[in-house]
């Protein structure tokens, strides 16, 4: 019997097919507006569902943010549970953007959430935070490991707020970024020591040591987040990362509504920022 | 019309009334078993309601750890919620554990989720991480003071795997959790000059660091984890954290099974450790 894929390698097939476009699903109360949707846990699932179709499920990741269903209280994450499970269903790989970070037996039971045989909310990666530090994520890494999926370690977020504590020195002379690129390098070898291994990062395309950091992660999958809105185009990540060709995932939310939120204008809007994000390949 | 009072206030009534004892509610499949209740949503409801019914909702706050819930998907997360409204009716400050941290309106959206007039999952507090800057979690911080409630960021952790970024040093100096400290009792000062702000703290005791860390916090709460069943007791609590007296609450969760899992065993067990636990008044 073939083993089954790993995530990397199932990710690394979608973006041949489809480009490296990460789809975001940020169902804001704007966002839902613009869209002629209720503001409901109802709306954010039809939004998804909207640009799950538009795309006609051909993406190469869809990235719902846990926070815009979390903020319908438990009907939003079961709508959320419902987006995760139609996407999956139809193979399009699941990141779920939570940033889940804690120790021990807590670790784990988000690992569990997320990644055992018997959850309801299975996704294909998770991306967590490591301010208890990275060790303490290894019940996230053993299980996604297991259940052949990934976590993106949070490692230079892309606002100006977090730059003190992401480049403050440690005590033997590494940023904290740093010192996480190695750890996830050396995690990653171990595991995959030929390839992409599970463990991915996100960085954000427009920190002055974007590109460093991207190149101290050999072994990852990089999303970059802040594409579109936010002010980035994919050329732009290029510029700013050209050591992640091939592993950087641009991610687009708000931008896919950019030509209409209805479904043919999302169509024609993804498919226009797949051909662009073709150029980090 | 009276002010509502502050979460703050809240607490200090409530610890006044019951001691300082924080009960954690974390239903692994390991305390489910030993509780005699099924491993699914519908357990960990269960044994919430049984240890917030054997307190006879006497309780200074009672802190459900979201990972445990998580862990049963969307089922489990309707259980929290549940829990939550239980509690809260009953007048229980909840302090929910969910570590939860992002930027810009997506920290908007936690906030909204869990502090809004219209979440179903209204909570008194919520912990939060900053890896992405302390400023970035200004949402949190604008949704809590609006709705009299409270946000613990986690400073200092448990763990030994957290100490290397938590005492990383940033370029004025200062370590990160030290930076931390002089952030949170700066903004706990502008909104409460003379007593206990909304932003608390989550301080590991057994931190090498712990008690100069809770005396840079003296406008805040601290949360101190990892008493009874990771050995702590309440008095090493106490003399670990000298300078948090009356500010610090010891937070138990497996330990209120140590004399068993039947409703009339936890009552004497959790009376036993709020006795103990005045001690840090």
């Amino acid at each position: 019997m073939a083993a089954m894929p790993t995530f990397a390698d199932r990710l690394q097939q979608k973006i041949r097919e489809h480009s490296p476009l990460c789809v975001g699903i940020d169902p804001s109360a704007a966002l839902l507006k613009s869209c002629g949707l209720p503001d409901s846990a109802e709306g954010a699932l039809e939004f998804g569902k909207r640009v799950l179709e538009a795309a006609d499920f051909r993406i190469a990741v869809l990235k719902p943010q846990s926070a815009f269903f979390e903020r319908f209280g438990s009907s939003g994450f079961r709508a959320l549970e419902t987006l995760v499970q139609l996407a999956r269903a139809r193979e399009v790989p699941v990141l779920l953007d939570g940033k889940r970070g804690d120790i021990d037996t807590t670790a784990a039971a988000y690992a569990e959430g997320y990644f055992s045989a018997t959850t309801t909310l299975r996704v294909d990666a998770i991306t967590t935070h490591c301010y208890l530090g990275l060790a303490a994520l290894e019940p996230f890494f053993a299980a996604a490991i297991a259940a052949d999926g990934g976590v993106f370690v949070v490692v230079r977020s892309s606002n100006p707020e977090g730059q003190a504590l992401q480049t403050a020195r440690m005590s033997n002379g590494e940023t904290v970024a740093q010192s996480l690129c190695r750890e996830i390098t050396a995690r990653n070898v171990r595991q995959r020591p030929d390839g992409i291994g599970p463990i991915g990062a996100v960085v954000g395309a427009t920190c002055d040591d974007a590109n460093e950091t991207v190149a101290a992660l050999p072994h990852s999958f990089v999303l970059a987040p802040g594409v579109g809105a936010q002010g980035a185009t994919m050329r732009d990540v290029l510029a700013r990362m050209p050591a992640g060709r091939g592993r950087v995932l641009p991610n687009v939310s708000r931008a896919i509504l950019a030509n209409g939120s209805r479904r043919e204008e999302i169509k024609t809007t993804i498919a226009s920022l797949q051909d662009q994000a073709r150029a980090l390949l």
